[in-house]
């Protein structure tokens, strides 16, 4: 079966979650969005009224038949299928609980530049973005970031779940991907307490699949239109 | 087995989700912290630094050697229990699918009075509140509630999932119960393009143990430190 995801084409978004896991899986997919008419078929698939299980935002997933949205579900999905979650149910919840608290925390991540409206720019909220972002890096990245790295460390100290890598492993390199780009200085003072957080992002960095996918076209740079977003004056000084 | 639920005792908040759907289920259970001695118990849950898998926040559940948290998973995992789910898997997903899209809505609706920081009083950031709040009532709250009641239209317009009463169902009932509180002048609006997502709320609060629940003590009645808050200045005019 070949999966189809859809996404916005020109960001890696909470797409890249989905991406992760489907490149990690060697599993057969088509980026829709990032073909020719793609673009159209998306707004199609999420605006067909005639869908009795419509989805409210990408991404979405068609496999087969189902078209499956919101990131964690499509993960849930995928980590059963592909062996990129553990095989209990006492593991799979476990895996799904991290996947909801980084999904917790990306909606922070996003909500710095974007206080008020996503339908601003971020010209037209800098100075509640300044002060969001200000008790972000403050109170909050550090809470999420430190809760990972005892979630590491309580799980033995290389994965999130289990004795094998899982979906939420890609997940957390991410984030931590994400957070060099958008806040560098910031991240650089976080990392000298995430030395297990640190490790397991170069290790799935170094993955065979995932280091071809990274240094492929597959994989969208980061920009200023994605939800990690390099303004430096939210940074820390 | 007696279950153990832990959330802040004081508000309904994302704990009001996880009891609506033990309710519904006529499951027994403690709802810990609203007992002696009980914000001690949550307290020494959350910070168990000897958990191998921490949970990061309330509400928090404990089934048996199990220690579930995040709303949505808490869900994931009654719902299959108590035959509040569809019994398929594309059921079952459509369900938690729902659900993460009713979490985003809460959060949104939430940082209406906190759009800067959690930590913060409302009082501290209320020029800000005052303008996430606009973009909300104008663009999110309704393309969300039409969403729902799309959903519910396409699933046969009395539910949400399937043939019978699942917990998105019981969640959207909360969602709709504390717009009415927080947003009273927009909701009453915004309902007259939602008839089936009122029957829906209609027909959960008319379930006998709802409605049982909803005249108990047990429903800590919406206030001032919840999720929903009732700001006048916030509502529509």
């Amino acid at each position: 079966m070949r999966y189809e995801l859809y996404y916005w084409p020109d960001i890696q978004g909470r797409g890249e979650f989905i991406r992760l896991a489907l490149e990690e899986a060697g599993a057969d997919y088509a980026d829709v969005a990032r073909g020719r008419g793609g673009t159209a078929a998306l707004t199609k698939l999420l605006e067909g009224s005639s869908s009795a299980r419509p989805p409210f935002a990408p991404p979405m997933l068609k496999a087969g038949k189902l078209v499956i949205a919101q990131t964690a579900n499509i993960l849930l999905y995928l980590g059963q299928r592909h062996r990129l979650a553990p095989a209990g149910e006492a593991g799979r919840l476990w895996a799904n609980q991290l996947q909801l608290t980084i999904a917790d925390f990306l909606v922070e991540i996003h909500d710095t530049h974007h206080p008020i409206s996503s339908s601003l720019y971020y010209e037209d909220q800098r100075g509640e973005a300044a002060r969001r972002a200000g008790f972000f890096l403050k109170e909050r990245a550090p809470k999420f970031l430190g809760y990972f790295e005892r979630a590491v460390a309580g799980n033995g100290g290389k994965f999130l779940a289990g004795a094998k890598l899982s979906y939420p492993d890609l997940s957390l390199f991410q984030i931590v991907a994400g957070m060099r780009y958008a806040f560098p200085r910031a991240m650089a003072r976080f990392e000298k307490n995430l030395p297990r957080v640190k490790e397991l992002h170069d290790a799935v960095a170094a993955r065979p699949r995932i280091k071809a996918y990274l240094a492929s076209k597959r994989r969208i740079p980061f920009n200023r239109q994605g939800i990690f977003r390099n303004y430096p004056e939210l940074d820390a000084r």
